[in-house]
């Protein structure tokens, strides 16, 4: 049977990080339910590492406070054909909150709108540092990333 | 302080069984490396049950297999204004693996292109039964649902 899953080359690395540019995603994460799914606002701190800004209330941000490792998908369906052709990349992820000043500025020069509430006292920043990735292409086109491949 | 979770009423019903009708969905699993992201392919079984059709190949139906608790979020981002303001439907939800012969013509209903691979051996059919559910109008509008509200 042919290998379902490649090695990345620079097509692959190319796709990955056009999708790294997206601003928000989709998130999995665990808590005492079990696995839980949330849509995050995404972007990339100033080194390039996948970021998400959160409220403290939402039922992720508290589950990842608990439980750092996570998994993020990047890539919408496109309107047309199979949305299981378009492609995604999923990140396993591990979390790390930080401190909100640092990252402050950077944050609202790729998403403006955030100024609406990027400074209520419950929200907060939380790196979500990639431990492996998959970009998926489409059926049977699928590469393996390291998070070097993603820089 | 407000509380931000109100309970189901007959609008955020109508609004969950609308995002219930698409054909695709973003499922969290849990597996030896944590919490995992696929997109799945979705639908609703002749009961109106949640139901993915899965590549035995795919890590997500291996995982699924092996841990039954798993989350599923359905509702895209629209082309304009922020993402995080669309709707989305987030479900804690059981796999249990499916008879095949037993949903293949009703499937193949809704989702016609599945002929394409439907007949592959390793595909299955996975029953992604509801435990509870959460459904999120932008912020500050989320409604807690239970399994019966969204029948």
């Amino acid at each position: 049977m042919k290998q379902p899953v490649a090695e990345a080359d620079d097509a692959a690395r190319a796709l990955a990080r056009q999708l790294l540019q997206l601003k928000h995603a989709s998130l999995a994460y665990l808590d005492d339910e079990g696995p839980g799914i949330s849509r995050i606002a995404f972007g990339l701190d100033a080194a390039g590492c996948p970021m998400t800004l959160v409220s403290g209330l939402a039922a992720h941000a508290v589950a990842l406070r608990a439980h750092a490792p996570c998994a993020v998908m990047l890539g919408d369906p496109g309107g047309k054909g199979d949305p299981l052709t378009h492609p995604r990349l999923m990140l396993r992820a591990v979390a790390e909150f930080v401190e909100k000043d640092s990252q402050r500025d950077h944050w609202l020069k790729g998403h403006p709108k955030a100024a609406l509430y990027i400074d209520f006292t419950d929200f907060a920043f939380v790196r979500l540092r990639p431990v492996s990735a998959l970009l998926n292409g489409g059926f049977g086109k699928a590469w393996r990333l390291a998070p070097d491949d993603l820089l």
